[in-house]
């Protein structure tokens, strides 16, 4: 690492950091496992000391990633199996998800930011059922057993004022949910994994992290109840994409022997604050995105009768 | 009244109803003003007694209605001069308005359906400056006084799974506003008064007004803080329509001497529940009313040095 | 009927309206089948002579009605059933549906008021082809034979400044599509119909017909190539309301015997122009019937290998 | 240079290029201007001969720059300032603007995507008058002069499978505008222009330029009638900020004497390709800017009696 700090919401891309730099790391346990059919590689790492953590950067808990090539690609079916697969992990880390539950879905991100709009959208899919339950009872479904799902897009705060967690915390006292859902679009450190791959951590959502960077803390500590989140990476911030670029020619000259190749300083990419880079067909990828990830969540919360 | 109970959420209205029936009414005053420069006519109705209340079956208060033909024109400076009028009711209708607050802003209703888009309009077009002050103090705006806006636009029931009543309580609760400003497009009892007609009321908003009959009550008791709302007629029932049709013609024909105009069962309106009227350019008549509503909003929350 | 003329842009409503009055009607021919399974009724009238036409006030052609109550629930699948079988008429009523061709798909209304957005809706999802093929052949769908599918939303006069009709007939004149498919919401003559009825002609649209009333001729004879025109009825007129509910009270009166119920003149009925009628989740119906109509359109187009 | 061939769309940074290169420059005539009082920056750069346009690889014409820093700073006024500058720039390269004509407004770009909805945001807030004056006269205004304006917004290839190019000449050739307006968001070189310039030309938009990359040429040669185009850079592409950054510590490491620093090779940039890089709060961006462009529009087609 050339000094500059390089900010990534994945924690694949964490311990890959780390990897190169250390070795192996204590605290941390990795499992990969790849569905061929599907294409689908799905990397389980657990955070379990404090040690872990601290070197990582991130809390402890586990994180899901599920890295999917086809995501990339338009499907009229709307990637249905990837959306089997991140219900499948859904139901690892939701606790208790063969019991009844109210559950709170929060779509994060700015509605008006394409990129950032991942959130509302899986929000806007979402199939709702708190109101009619508690109006007409499961009946409504003709059905015996119903979770009670309800969803809320809390804005950013240059359209509200507050922060998001802010809104979230008052829902959840007044509505008190079992578990609340996270949906956000994150920050990756590389155009590699760009709108192909899904985080999903029990850990919920830490200051600082997202697109927007809006955020303050949705965790069990500041909420109360479990907080799953779900990411995809859609952007990668400016600086980044410099500083990936620079690495790369870096290690080229090295290869090639080369020994003089200067460090650099980034106080120059000041100017790249603020930015971030994106995709030209976004509006598409996040339509897609979030209708397969509203599809995961609806068959998460279907339940079979007892 | 012909046994059909018009519902409006117009006070004014509702006083005309009992007018008609019982002549004078204990317990409720009214005072009118017509300003001819701008040709708006400005009704103050209060509420003074719990019979005055029975009688128009809305809470004890204050509610000012502004009618203003000019509102259903365009306009480049989107009425700013009514804009005015309605700054000068809100000063009068918020508590303490010279000290500074922190003020949230209430955009009820369906973004999605045109005629009911009126509060999210407003919110959109709204100065947010809790977030800044909080971040960077007044000096952000070079100011030494300035008052905390906030706003948020909870959506529908459907969309949520939640009353809109639920999600502002919690957020009043975690954010705790001085004053809760709540805006809502109207269902009114006749086409008269459809889009060129404000009404403004401390008593805040009752349950099973609005267009979208979406709604828990939101008033000071409810929230704990004042709440002021404001309010356009956009829609009309259907069957409402269809009952002004019938009076008006059992009118004319009791005027010409014809007694036998048969009295009428409206069971067979019932296909007419969840059913409303609106305009056909209700698309610009919104954005123009919610941008003009914002402004008078801005305005009355704009402090003057003290 | 009271001397009101009650406008409506269903074939299927024009023809009973005729049939109340007189009867039989030369030169339309009718048609019914009933689908138990899926239960959908669809009706065939063929307007075969001038003097049908004048009778029905609609050109000659064929309006192909097809009426599924389950249109107006909500359905996971978005009615996969109904869209088939949309499908299938439209392959009846599209000239030599079997060879390749250009297809034209206009989604004519308002994408600002929520109950005139079908058309556009319908577009959105369109499965768009005509730049790849173009571009990269058919190999690009790895296909021998592929429809050239394009699409545009013109948009309506007050956003424009021009007729709908304007800027088609230069699209087609530009881009050379062998058949234009037309999408409009309508207005029914009663709310019976709302949202449950499909009907597709082969005639184009007429001036003065849809939600917006906002068109020129849309026609086999204005652009040049055969215009296939699908359309929802979605909206009732304001008069049409009142009109339908006296009619409903005449009747029940004269069935006990009361002769003396007055006629009516609607002269006072003038303040509903420009007013329309909708059911208050227009914005879920809107989303899922333009789902449902883009699914058939795309099963439509999609051709099987020869 | 570094053999990487920096696209702009802003005659500007090309001018810039060359210079650095090679000097003065044959057949381009530049003139500078300041505005203190508005710290607005004006340049004209005429192309004048062929050999101008091969070094500038624009064709020949006028290219206005209005470089403004408080663009990018919120503005209750909407910068009315710079609207009225660049209003004055529009009346000077309109040919005949004194006279009344019919104007067609195009709004290119994708609405879906924050930074390239600019023109579609300007569309929509233009003060459209040909149906009004053709329907009514101009007497609907209460004017003796109107000049009859249109507006549209062609989407994207990927939403209509249609060139934008293909539907604006079908309008042109239908509705025979004296003159077209074409609006669209930029990329620019560098991050430094970004949101704060406004180009305004007379040689229309040629292939390959803009945002998304979706067009082909919209010029006098291919419409029939004076094009006159209006950009504003919103986004830099990726591969530029990677170029800019590199040949930024280049020449550091030059003025400090190292001359070592080796020659990259940018065939690993590959992956940026069809990326670009915006700021985080591109929606409100987009929103003033876009209500700037349009009340320029606005005033100067607003005609002065006669």
């Amino acid at each position: 690492m050339s000094g500059y700090n390089v900010r990534t919401d994945l924690a694949l891309e964490a311990r890959e950091s780390i990897e190169e730099a250390d070795g192996e790391i204590r605290g941390i346990s990795v499992e990969e496992e790849y569905r061929e059919h599907s294409d689908v590689r799905i990397t389980r790492v657990v955070i379990e000391t404090k040690n872990g953590a601290k070197a990582m950067q991130k809390p402890m808990g586990t994180y899901i990633t599920l890295e999917a090539p086809a995501m990339q690609e338009p499907d009229e079916d709307y990637h249905r199996e990837i959306a089997e697969e991140i219900s499948h992990i859904l139901r690892q880390l939701i606790p208790d998800m063969e019991r009844e539950k109210a559950i709170l879905v929060v779509g994060l991100g700015n509605r008006e930011v394409t990129a950032d709009a991942l959130g509302p959208g899986v929000v806007d899919n979402l199939f709702i059922t708190r109101h009619i339950v508690r109006e007409y009872g499961k009946a409504a479904y003709n059905r015996e057993r119903m979770n009670l799902v309800s969803g809320i897009v809390p804005g950013v705060m240059a359209q509200t004022g507050m922060e998001a967690a802010e809104i979230i915390k008052g829902v959840v006292e007044e509505t008190g949910p079992d578990v609340v859902i996270v949906i956000d679009a994150l920050a990756a450190r590389s155009t590699r994994r760009l709108n192909r791959t899904v985080q999903i951590t029990n850990t919920g959502i830490q200051p600082g992290s997202g697109v927007g960077n809006h955020r303050n803390a949705l965790t069990r500590e500041s909420l109360g109840v479990p907080v799953i989140a779900i990411g995809v990476p859609t952007v990668v911030d400016a600086a980044t994409i410099v500083n990936d670029a620079f690495e790369k020619i870096r290690k080229e000259k090295a290869e090639n022997g080369m020994e003089s190749f200067p460090d650099i300083s980034f106080g120059s990419l000041n100017e790249l604050n603020n930015m971030y880079v994106t995709c030209k067909d976004i509006d598409e990828t996040i339509k897609r995105l979030s209708f397969m990830l509203s599809e995961a969540l609806n068959m998460t919360f279907e339940m079979e009768e007892a």
